[in-house]
């Protein structure tokens, strides 16, 4: 047998028009499925053969297949009552865009290798930054995860310390760096501060107020005590919108310190920098002008398809000493020049996908207003849920809601005032939690604040409306009230 | 306004299917465009309004942009004379894959949160590991790409060792790490060592044969070396394929020395590892069944799109104890089990496409056999170019041609023996590349072996034939008779 190259034109115009409608009408009724996947443990893995086929199989077979056994076992993250984590998106412009980005095959490692995908990108970026009121000039590139982006940011953080030659000598003879992040940070800070050689106890985790904030006064303090016990303070993680619960950090006070410290600011603001794209909510990534680098996801509230994460560097000469790597294989006369840039030279990848198309998609297709007026209303929703827990007095608020994340747990009125409740309200929260998901109309995810186990309903999928929150509102009030007493 | 949700079905049909159409148009005929970009540094920036749009614009003028700003800027990895860096290339299997996963669009960071994104990656990792002769029962998984990998394996490596806690103390009090690579290996080996706080010096280049593969006697003079001058030798990446000229170091005997002196052993085989998809190939990757662990890309020569790289590994454990963090907002009780995995824990990403889907379709549709038989041919094409080289006299094969990637010259007979004529040579090789390539009829890269400008055709498209290579082989004769002489 002779090989045939690529699936012929025709049948990929054939197939590629059945998966067009096929997500279509997916997208058109995520409702049929259950949110969360129904599945047992292993058994997706048991309903596929062990082995690849010899020959070839026809693509009817292989959707027929998507349907039958992966679908069964997809928690469906377009459900509009998708309220865990965050509820991250999608968009019908996004998923074309990417379809050409898949079609293009591009590796925009260098300008060269394809100019419109590193132009495009620094367009976006470009684009991006505006509506999110980030200065002027700041330079940008698409990554694939806010962990990487922030990975890189700390790795210029330690560029930039100027005492010791970090990228020629390394680590081990150098001064022990410290960064700090604070209790609410993301697991990827500490594990970028593991993985880039500081240890666990190179990351000081600072304590928050009551509204799960960095302390920047502690934040000071910790600094001035590290650098007496011998500490090279060099870099600091703010967080605007923690995973928990959306808590913006006082940046203008951390930058403060960082200024005075001589200290790299990154701002993690994966989740919740998005909302600046709605001027009125400017204010989550207010003392970001003053932050060396910021990463906000599109992937995550701006209706991209994941991956899609978008970094932005104050000093990119300094990102560039900690990354650029030109063998000669890599040399081109283009990426000499000042005006473009070869941006496998400003993070960890070479490889690097056209992720700018559909970033572009989104963007011209809804237009800024159109995207924030969709933020405004995941807002407006969460403003509206966190009204209704506050009003019910079986259920109690844990968390301040800047945003579109509600967190929250069941409090029933007869456990008020009890002593020695909170071992039951944890079984309760639990319980509640696991009764809801396994309806399959909604499913919420969990965090712990102060120690009690609390829900969180993270409000973000572009289908989401004042509907699907109400039902899950009304699914939880129901479900707590035929949950049984827990066994003391 | 009041915001509408995702774009409306019928709107996706329509212009999902026009996507359709444009892509199938597109791959019938890549050879309607000039391979390499013909624009000027700038050109498509300066094409490109510098504002985001403030409404939304309809997705006709968006595909129409396409066309007229973005296509011409865009370096046709699709070209069936695309022949640079490694000419890596999608299908129609994987673009429709690929398009599932956009509109499916779950974060495979937990088991929970999609496990048929978990366990369908399990089953085509254990595929293909079959389909590559990897050992049973070894764990995979897949990243974005061989740098990212790559740079997991490494923090494994020094997770691994046992006389410091790196995970917990870092590595400022901690021994001096070394770690080991042929000259030849891939830049993002070095740059990992970089990014993980190893520094340059801590990483280690071994000189290479006259085939440029790593000399094992000196890799192992070398670590005895280190040992003595207070080195902790800890890891060492062979490379199955590297990038200049596609040679394999000799696996077994750098798994001698790594057994000896207790260094962890990864292999990089990004691109020439998928190779071994074709049974008389496998000797690419024969002594990998001693390594800790092996990339091998999909996105490279198995007609996946980018990006899609997998990772195996002999000890996840230590994978996962390099990378696992599991805070409570991630906690779930089937991660817990041993059945099924989080897959985050075993990486640097927290975010994780799901891209298992589309190395699935690929497999599937074109099955083991039909894999096998397009890598093979392009190794026939190869050889056949190698001949061709070897036959002419004003041409000069500079490397072997272990596979499908010739490295060689022009050196023009009235220039053998001519001494002083290697200045001419350089001059005269970059002239002949810059001259093919701005035909637009191929697109060749180059590198530098034994300090001679060398041509590199790549041959892995998988819609190239051996009318493309000989196309390439004229174009190359044809343009170096034409050549000026340069001056001296």
């Amino acid at each position: 047998m002779r090989p045939r190259g690529d699936m012929p034109d025709a049948e990929f115009v054939a197939h590629g028009r059945q998966a067009v409608q096929w997500v279509a009408e997916y997208l058109g009724h995520p409702e049929r499925y259950p949110v969360l996947a129904q599945v047992a443990p292993g058994a997706v893995r048991a309903a596929l053969p062990q082995t690849p086929p010899r020959a070839g199989e026809a693509m009817e077979v292989i959707l027929r297949d998507v349907d039958r056994t992966i679908i069964p076992g997809i928690t469906h993250w377009n459900h509009p009552s998708f309220f865990a984590y965050f509820a991250i998106t999608g968009s019908g412009p996004g998923i074309i865009g990417d379809l050409l980005a898949s079609a293009l095959n591009v590796n925009g490692m260098l300008w060269k290798t394809s100019p419109a995908a590193t132009e495009l990108e620094e367009v976006v970026m470009g684009w991006l930054g505006q509506m999110l009121g980030l200065p002027d000039g700041w330079f940008g590139l698409i990554m694939d995860t806010a962990s990487v982006a922030s990975l890189c940011a700390i790795a210029a953080a330690r560029e930039a310390v100027q005492d010791h030659p970090f990228r020629m000598e390394g680590m081990a003879g150098g001064p022990r760096l410290r960064m700090y992040a604070s209790e609410q940070a993301n697991s990827s800070i500490e594990k970028a501060g593991i993985t880039l050689g500081l240890g666990q106890r190179g990351v000081r985790k600072i304590p928050v107020d009551r509204e799960f904030r960095m302390d920047a006064a502690a934040l000071r303090r910790a600094v001035t005590e590290d650098r007496a016990a011998g500490w090279r303070p060099f870099c600091v993680v703010a967080t605007a919108g923690t995973t928990s619960t959306t808590s913006i950090d006082p940046i203008p006070a951390i930058a403060d310190v960082c200024e005075a410290e001589g200290m790299w600011l990154h701002v993690d603001a994966a989740y919740a920098g998005i909302a600046a794209v709605a001027p009125e909510f400017r204010w989550v990534l207010a003392g970001c002008e003053r932050a060396d680098s910021v990463v906000v996801n599109p992937h995550k509230w701006l209706f991209t398809p994941i991956d899609c994460s978008a970094f932005y560097c104050r000093r990119p000469d300094v990102l560039r000493a900690a990354f650029s790597l030109v063998p000669e294989y890599l040399w081109t006369s283009e990426g000499e020049q000042s005006e473009v840039h070869d941006l496998a030279n400003y993070g960890v990848q070479l490889g690097r996908r056209f992720r700018a198309l559909k970033l572009w998609f989104v963007i011209r297709y809804f237009g800024w207003e159109g995207l924030a007026a969709r933020i405004r209303e995941h807002v407006r929703l969460g403003q509206e849920l966190a009204r209704w827990v506050d009003a019910d007095p079986d259920f109690e608020r844990l968390a301040p809601t800047p945003l579109s994340t509600v967190c929250f747990r069941y409090h029933p009125h007869r456990l008020r005032d009890r002593r020695g409740a909170e071992e039951e309200l944890e079984g309760l929260n639990a319980g509640l939690l696991d009764a809801v998901n396994a309806t399959g109309q909604a499913y919420l995810s969990h965090t712990r604040l102060g120690g009690k186990f609390t829900l969180r309903v993270a409000i973000g999928n572009i289908r989401t409306t004042e509907a699907h929150v109400r039902a899950v509102w009304e699914l939880l009030r129901a479900t707590g009230n035929r949950l049984p007493a827990v066994e003391r």
